[in-house]
């Protein structure tokens, strides 16, 4: 079993200087700066034992820029200009397409999950109870798993690994991080940075791949535990497979968060926070704000929705103006604009249609401007399905408690807001609802690392959710240890022992 | 989603006047006393809903006294004399076969968890933080998952459903017991004193059968989460099966526990030790002593050990001389045998032979006297089976380090124990030991239940161990509230919200 | 130091058979049923080392009932009938007045802490956290104290003696209590029912006096720490001289606790809540809500509530139909009337006047009917005295801001409620308030013993709270462990020892 | 109430960065690099809220280097090196006199508080019940208590400090910080790191002076709480006089720590470890460990003890050879000289006589030798004080109870530890003993942060210790919070409410 490395040295992955510095050295830029010029598209390095190695694989997949269909270089060129934390949010933008801010954001509440695991000492903490019976002691330890690993999406390429390898290594496992194909590079950097930071060579890794790569974690005897975000049909499927050969796996799964609007709300402020929620990073996260429920007569504000929401600036994210980038790729649109037109089909009504938005500079960009589709019910495909671009559905409901109805008859439960002045409303929203992460007035409650990211239902399968003390506690075990020092008393007895009579 | 029930009334659980009270309409009595006069032996019902009701099944089980072979009768049959904590103790032995004194050892280590659960205020509760970002909270609370299931196994009929039922109803699910159909009696009574207690009918339900209804549980949509105590076999199946329908399980199994010796242990002590934990309960504990491991000069001790067992007195568990009683079938029986001649047909030295035991008086008896095999090594059968019965299998090991690899390298992590006088060795020993649960100088390291029961390795699949903290954690899942009442913000930002810019 | 006794025993103070049998050895009766034919009332005993004995002083004070001025009989005969906890409350309506109902709740508001204590064995834990340096384990237990006592004030003649001494004795504690001189009967009871349930003798001692009594019990260097609860004059008088002798002091002092009502609130259950808070138990608790501000349009309320408040009947606290029954003493009684005419004088309205007032039958007894001072300022004695009495004084506020200043500025902080529909004023009041205990529609907002009683500014001094973890921590001192059990290094450093070092 | 400061910027005073660049507009630095040639010592500033301000007083104490006797230099004069983090060790050696290498653990285990106090939001989680009672939920906060204050010995001048203030401020207080007048450099330095790490001005401020400053921080109503270590005259006065005004109070005052030595231990590394914590730092840490008690036949040990300490070298602590500095002041160098003499007075053998050194080259300097007295007994006053100095104090046991005796009968209970290789002893040691702070097999058992400095008997006054979670309790409030959101039921009840009733 590996040691456990200093804390005192896993806490400079919170300072900034370290991160400033790294420059000199990296193995990595994005394709932004260095590749326009190339022909050849570089090759993404594994991260084994410590050293960046090219896998033996004569297949690969290209990493394309969602904004320009470009192939991404990968291959990670020393630079000598500073390097900051500006370059890794450049390349989330170049790879994944989100605006910059929106990069930053991704960095920022990763960053916040490494501040969270320096306070390990205190997370792990056994207990010690002595004296439980004449003369024994009992005491507990938090012991690391061994090896565990991480398979990420696309979405969010710096914050997912985050959640996972800092708490995973800093509670004394190793780890292998799988980052999702589309954007690898995110995951590429924070490893030079954690390794510069004091992380030990080997404790973590980085294999690249898709299905195959997959499988081989979930069968391989020598991994412990597998955290997972992603599509439901992936997660049920890593949540068997791995299961069934004795891992412990976590695995966040697709959501339809709903944000109930009730007629007390702050218009002004309940507008905005959908908009954010529904719109922002195209609409691509599992905690998106996608679906709105209207209840009583705030169903008339679907149109200062609408008015707001052609507002919005649609562009490459690397565009300081920009409000949506594009989706992460060509099947991505195409999925989305399908879930588009089956809704119109079945009767909704599309009242903002940004499906053919065509973005000067950007004419191959995998573009959708904001859509809103009202008059949905709860048996469209379109609202079944998870859409995963920047689409919102609107929905009525005459009364509080049938809008906490159509909640908890959705199968997902990754989160759920509720816009109100009314403390009585709020309290009994957050009680009856089920879903695990619940907003009062806050569109996209994810909370802090000091607690756990708690989605629910379909959205979560597993005993141990993400980071927090949760986290803790999935990725250790406990050994117990029971002892006697006093002189052992003579006679036998073969009962079994209780705390009377040991 | 059920409400929970009121604490004020659980906690009479664990008050004994209402257990000696329950004998007036008690549906259920054990064949010791009611029944040996009966043609057709009665059928043990089915709790549901809070009504005992008898199956729809026309084929049934036959329960059976290992002492005598005879079908025991289950029919709940109203007394009029005093009943007490003594009945339940009795039912157990005359259904599981363990001495009087080792069934109260059963019962008493089920309600130290009863106990523990009455303080779940405490153990349940959620988390505060106000003003994470600037006017916003969050806070969390443990809500309970909705039906809960648990299938148990026939070593401690008692005990084990103790474990599971009363930590999941007092986090406010609705359970389902699936008891051993080798000994199901205990179990109903159980249930019957919980709902004296104030257990809401409906809450606590109870199911009979064998591998059907298992599979049946772990399709069940609606069941949540299912605790799981038996066989390997049993216990991944159900691990993988119950998962794929993304449930939670923790499933304990399988054992091989060693007890090191070292030479500068109190030797008169350690003698004690090994014979109470090898042959108490006839073996079949899952922390059973069962593989002793001579390091150096202590392995001439053996033959003290083999004078010591001689004196142990093989009977009928209800006999009071009784040291062990019989094991729970001729099945069995014919098992152990088996392995214990296979060991001597691959070299290992049978120091004591107990197969051929005869009890007067019980002579139909599944009886096994102690068996002590001496020079067995890693690569017979009988060690690397689970053996399950009165058998100490002895290996010598020429140092500590010898030992402890010898340890690790079995597949099994349930429990491990070491005898010493030294600090230094018992540090050394805590420290490598690949086992969930470790004993210095004490042989059946079982945590009470303010710790959980933490086997690991091939002894227990899951993320979150029985009872204590971590079977709260089970039994429970997250909701995580962000609230935010201030006035709302104009303007929109859609970018990812960071506790910055919330 | 003392064996800490055994939690099986002490589980049985929650249950209530073992209460329901105490009757046939009770040494102690009320007078309401023994001892109106009696010349000479009997002195009540101490409880010394397990033993009731008489105190050797020829002084004592009457114990007087407040409904009749009969000397309430003391000594504990043995009747032959069925005592009952109602025996306990009787005990209580009879010396201290209060209503039978709300002695009720005084007993069952006590025994949840006394159910709460069952889990210490969770509540006391130590930490452990291995090789916090090279081969060094740390480890900590909570220990006891030795030697606790506590000082109770009359108004919660069962409640608070079952705030400290359940606490103190399963942390492992001896402790001596000295009750009220005003009402010493249920502390009498309680250490009988203590005794019964297992407690061993000599844990729970009861000495009774005044002033000379906590003096000795503040300076005796064998008391390591001291509770009490009553006014801030012998509060800070105790905290100070115990303090000086190195004791720990926790203590509860006066209050003046204000209820907030906005316009929005719910008028009717508003109006409820002010009069079961501010007339309850005759005005006598320290969490009674006897100021209230109305805020803006609600102060036409002011009518309402004389209207209902005329509506309560005053009478014997024994009598069924009583909602407030006498204040503690004639002296009492004489204070309020001079602080609610100083209010008069000062120019307060006297809405509602219970000065005069006469019970049928009850002649003699300090009864003063509900009292109603509006137009109140902040200048006046009557507001900045604790009145303890059935008086409620009335002011008015222009805003949310205006209120929160006038509870701020006030030097008490035992409790504050606001009564309000909104969110948004509830989650301002919570933030800015100084109080330590806040009530939203919650006009006594006492937490449940999961919790502590967290009074604040003027009403407590002291580090920890009393009961929940911090009454834990009370009376629990920190032992730290660190160990080492590698070979010692050669060679010598005089440096300060690191973690880097050791 | 002051406003909580951001974590994030907290965290940066874990980064190596800021601290090696704070020199560029250092306002301070030691007499050692500048300030020898002057003929006016600078005076120390104030830093009152943020600005460094010079006392209005017209008097001042000089701070001496106690190698050379020299005036220090105190005005922070701005430098063009390079500051770093050898800058605040070197300070501290030329005001307190210790070697550089204790200098650096000094200021190493103060950060590792710094490090703990970054999981704040971890550690001051408050926690929640929903549904306490029907429809109502409570839940706690912890607040800071407004200012705090720090009044600090002349020992460890960076590490005290910084076991104070990082916790309170990190807690939300503001804090005044009273360094030792004889060492004050390393605050200052440590203020300036701080404000460049982020804290807002005002938060930390430092004040200067002997008694009548710290009798005014005891008396003003404004403070809330004072942290103090230091000797027993000061920390009683303290603790009695801010008590009285109602203040929290955390007082680690004097020691007399005592070694156990068995004749099993090991005799190297035991004799090693009893120099390096009997003589470093000269002897002038609270936790030094000053009184052997050999048992049985290691007393024989004493002299190998003698000749070892014969060859510890005696010199400046700037010297890279030295073992032992100086003593702090001339005073306290009589002082000790005064309580040798005296043992040997009554009796106790002078072994080794380090009472007459003279170091080449600082002669003027306040240096005692190593010095070791034998054959003491409890009677005299060489063992009755605390000497703090490097004199070691050698007593002889029977057996180990006769040893524990000695400690136990010792009326200070900061540490003991006990030197052997047995796990009874060991644990009889660990149980039976009394003291706060327990060492096995480690002289100097300082617990890491994530656990408490836990003196206790006349060795600590108050409920609360430094640091780790009791520090957090320390430093903050609790307020609790009832809240009631369902529509309020109609009727009256004033009956004292209880979780059914509410």
């Amino acid at each position: 079993m590996m040691k456990r490395f200093s804390l005192q040295r896993v806490k400079n992955l919170t300072a900034s200087r370290p991160l400033a510095s790294a420059s000199a050295n990296s193995r990595f830029s994005t394709a932004t700066e260095s590749s326009f010029n190339r022909r050849t598209p570089p090759r993404v390095p594994n991260l084994i034992g410590g050293a960046f190695v090219d896998s033996k694989s004569t297949s690969a997949i290209d990493v394309i820029n969602p904004a320009t269909q470009e192939v991404v270089s990968q291959v990670p060129l020393t630079t000598n200009e500073e390097w900051d934390m500006d370059k890794l949010a450049k390349n989330i933008t170049t790879e994944q397409g989100k605006t910059l801010k929106d990069a930053n954001g991704d960095v920022f509440r990763g960053l916040e999950v490494v501040e969270h695991s320096c306070g390990m000492a205190t997370l792990q903490m056994g207990e010690y109870v002595p004296n439980v019976a004449n003369g024994i002691d009992t005491y507990s330890v938090r012991e690391p798993l061994g090896v565990c690993a991480g398979i990420c999406p696309f979405n969010f390429p710096a914050m997912i690994p985050l959640w996972m390898f800092p708490v995973a290594v800093t509670c004394g496992n190793t780890f292998i991080l799988k980052p999702s194909e589309k954007d690898p590079g995110a995951s590429i950097m924070l490893a030079e940075l954690a390794m510069e930071a004091g992380l030990p060579r080997g404790v973590l890794n980085i294999v690249h791949g898709t299905n195959d790569i997959v499988n081989a974690i979930c069968d391989d005897d020598n991994i412990r535990a597998i955290s997972f975000v992603g599509s439901n049909a992936a997660g049920m499927h890593i949540y068997g497979r791995a299961s069934a050969k004795g891992k412990r796996v976590q695995s966040n799964m697709g959501a339809k968060n709903h944000g109930i609007v009730m007629p007390d709300s702050n218009k002004e402020a309940t507008l905005n926070a959908l908009l954010a929620a529904g719109f922002g990073a195209a609409g691509q996260r599992c905690m998106a704000l996608s679906t709105i429920v209207f209840v009583g007569d705030s169903e008339s504000w679907v149109n200062d929705l609408v008015e707001r929401a052609k507002g919005l600036k649609v562009n490459a994210g690397i565009e300081p103006d920009a409000d949506l980038g594009p989706v992460i790729s060509k099947e991505a649109k195409e999925r989305i604009c399908r879930l588009v037109q089956s809704g119109v089909d079945s009767g909704a009504k599309l009242l903002l249609d940004g499906i053919n938005i065509v973005v000067p500079g950007y004419e191959k960009g995998n573009f959708i401007g904001p859509t809103i589709l009202s008059d949905v019910t709860a048996d469209m495909e379109c609202y079944k399905e998870e859409i995963f671009g920047p689409v919102l559905i609107c929905m009525k409901a005459d009364s509080l408690e049938d809008a906490i109805n159509i909640v908890n008859r959705n199968k997902y439960g990754n989160g759920a807001s509720i816009f109100t002045t009314s403390g009585a409303v709020a309290r009994k929203f957050q009680t009856e609802i089920e879903a695990g992460q619940v907003g009062i007035n806050v569109p996209i409650p994810v909370p802090l690392p000091f607690f756990s990211f708690t989605g629910s239902k379909a959205s979560f399968a597993g005993d141990l959710n993400f980071y927090g003390k949760a986290g803790v506690n999935f990725f250790t075990q406990i050994k117990t240890v029971t002892q006697q020092w006093k002189d052992l008393p003579g006679g036998v007895s073969l009962a079994m022992p209780t705390s009377q009579k040991l």
